[in-house]
């Protein structure tokens, strides 16, 4: 059983490795409420996850230690446990299917892991792992359904309540729910007046319909780019820690998520990864009841997201705050159009970025061409006082 | 006369609204030493520069807090001085040359600045700075030549030896030099034997020049993606104190400081500006003597970057470390010559990221076309052994 001792002893083993990341106040993620961010995407491996792994792999016995362990996992838990078991001496061997992003495939390795590439999914690479297991004697090092890995999570209570003694509600990330639990766990046991709210991303909800049913539900799909979160089922002792120690869970959609990002990252200079931003994207989008004027703590679990993902969330997350627009303005085939065009945005101080000027595309009269042009703005408003512009001129907004 | 009494009264004055950073430890940018970040891109406002300016204003008299400040900049000292006028109270003027990025300006507003936007470019902004300083009476806040502003920058050596008391260097960014004159003013006069070392973009390397030349040189042109270190001319009290204090100043490229800031994002989960970055560029590309198996900070000074140039960024730097690479093919136009090629990069396990296909570009044979992939590789080492699998399957590389 889960107990505040385990999660005492965890956090002393975790100074051997472990950073106490700080927490940095977030004045702009809301105007309503107080924002703090507890950056475990600056902690060593670039997650949390380092934690639970760490912690579970220094609590085997010398028969365990000798045999190895084996993870599945194309991501946090992954270099988690490559990391705890290259300090403990030990050897690793994770899991993944053979499309993981080279990148994170490279960082495992980077930690001493040996990989195994399964042909498939998740799923495959799990199932190869359970053999391996079975086979060869390795330990299995569970994401989230196991106690120990869940008091090496809940560490990160610990260091909240001594970073933030009087904050009025935490925020955190759920997948699986092993970082909550910790986390809910140890801070509901100290100060049970903080709130602790979880956060899904709305195309992997497990969690929350599985709390909302009072029973364990598995997704049949899930959907989301917080792929550190997309988890179909939540474990048995997760669940129930959950249901016990956790005050309601939210979820934020993708372009939420996308906008918490970019917020992270112009603000705050802090690169987080889907799963990470979801607590600041409950925030921004006013999903967590009852928080105005308190103390909120979010929990930026991690930073290990692909740059070229980044660059698209970037793209995204700026359409989708008015900082860039797309127009598709369909011209005749005559001199002088674009300078038309080009005449009015300039005049209103909209930068272009980018034109893509075609002739007779699909749909368009044979004579008309198109000009795609992506701009740099101010906001929304700005965007409509140039689109309003336009069309009174008289071009054709598409 | 600057004095470790004024760094000290200055550190004693900022606990009001500044943070201390945290200073995290970067195993992975060097195998020859032991790097740390001073991570003041964590600093409210983005960039140490608030330092300098909050200690400057909050030393100003009755009657020049009346008048107001004014400030010439589009950068990190704008919003320095912006926030420290509106935390004392204090009416702050910034002048901007008119293209200045629409994010920096909005940022400088979100701090209660009034901003007065210059036509041409920023000596233009300068001169009409020091029209209004004359014509109205506002004080004008220096960037860097000037004891309080130096004393504030100070502050973080202070940090720095509380945070690592044996730290063998500190690698610091140079532009004007206030930074860095501070920063080794106080380490030196507390442990001499901490080498201090200033880094310059190589496109504007006006400390270095003038130190070499032993006489403050004006560049006549400078050029840099670091733009927070753009500076043409050093200051006569920076000139003076890096001569004394500095124990040598080295120069990056464009390319190296695309490939540091690169480097923090995906290892450290950091966003660097140029200007930020430039230490870490000169510890990854060995410009620093003399430090294997020292202990390095490098001063990560700000990270205030705007997210599209950061996407040019991250491109760039993708591509100079081998991890994406762009194939020009020429093909016969006939059925089947894309199978050919795309057999061959899903063999050899290259990631498409796109294609453009294109007719009868100019200089190509009439019945060719042209064959434009991105792919996503692992290194040098996998491109070239996706090209020479495509030479010898008889593909044209351009």
């Amino acid at each position: 059983m889960l107990t505040l001792d385990m999660v005492y002893s965890a956090s002393y083993k975790l100074k051997e490795v472990l950073r106490k990341t700080d927490l940095i106040p977030a004045p702009k993620i809301s105007d309503k409420c107080t924002v703090y961010l507890k950056t475990e995407n600056l902690q060593v491996t670039g997650s949390f996850k380092v934690r639970g792994a760490y912690y579970k792999i220094s609590q085997l016995s010398e028969e365990e230690r000798k045999r190895g362990v084996i993870a599945c996992s194309a991501g946090n838990h992954a270099q988690g446990v490559a990391l705890a078991a290259q300090k403990n001496g030990i050897k690793a061997l994770i899991c993944l299917p053979d499309a993981a992003p080279i990148s994170k495939i490279e960082a495992t390795k980077a930690y001493g892991a040996d990989i195994c590439l399964v042909d498939g999914v998740y799923d495959d690479a799990y199932a190869e792992a359970i053999r391996l297991r079975d086979e060869k004697g390795y330990t299995f090092i569970h994401p989230f359904d196991d106690e120990n890995v869940i008091a090496g999570q809940g560490t990160i209570g610990l260091e909240l309540l001594d970073q933030l003694p009087d904050a009025d509600a935490v925020v955190v990330p759920v997948g699986g729910g092993g970082l909550i639990s910790g986390v809910a766990f140890t801070i509901k046991k100290l100060n049970p007046n903080i709130k602790i709210y979880g956060v899904q991303a709305a195309g992997a909800p497990s969690m929350e319909e599985s709390l909302a049913h009072g029973k364990i539900e598995r997704l049949s799909h899930v959907s989301t780019i917080a792929d550190g979160i997309k988890v179909m089922e939540p474990g048995e002792l997760t669940y129930s820690l959950c249901k016990e120690y956790v005050d309601g869970i939210v979820t934020v959609t993708d372009d939420e998520i996308s906008s918490a990002i970019l917020a992270l990252m112009e603000q705050h200079k802090l690169i987080a990864e889907g799963a990470g931003a979801v607590p600041v994207a409950a925030v921004m989008f006013d999903k967590i009841p009852d928080i105005a004027g308190k103390k909120v703590i979010c929990l930026v679990s991690g930073g290990n997201i692909d740059v070229t993902i980044l660059s698209r969330v970037i793209e995204r997350g700026l359409l989708k705050s008015g900082r860039t627009c797309l127009l598709n303005i369909e011209l005749i085939d005559k001199p002088g159009q674009l300078r038309g065009v080009s005449e009015i945005i300039a005049r209103l101080g909209g930068n272009v970025i980018s034109i893509h000027h075609e002739r007779a595309s699909e749909g368009s009269d044979v004579n008309g061409c198109y000009l795609r042009i992506i701009l740099e703005t101010r906001n929304h408003a700005h965007i409509e006082e140039i689109r309003s512009a336009l069309t009174e001129a008289g071009f054709l907004l598409r």
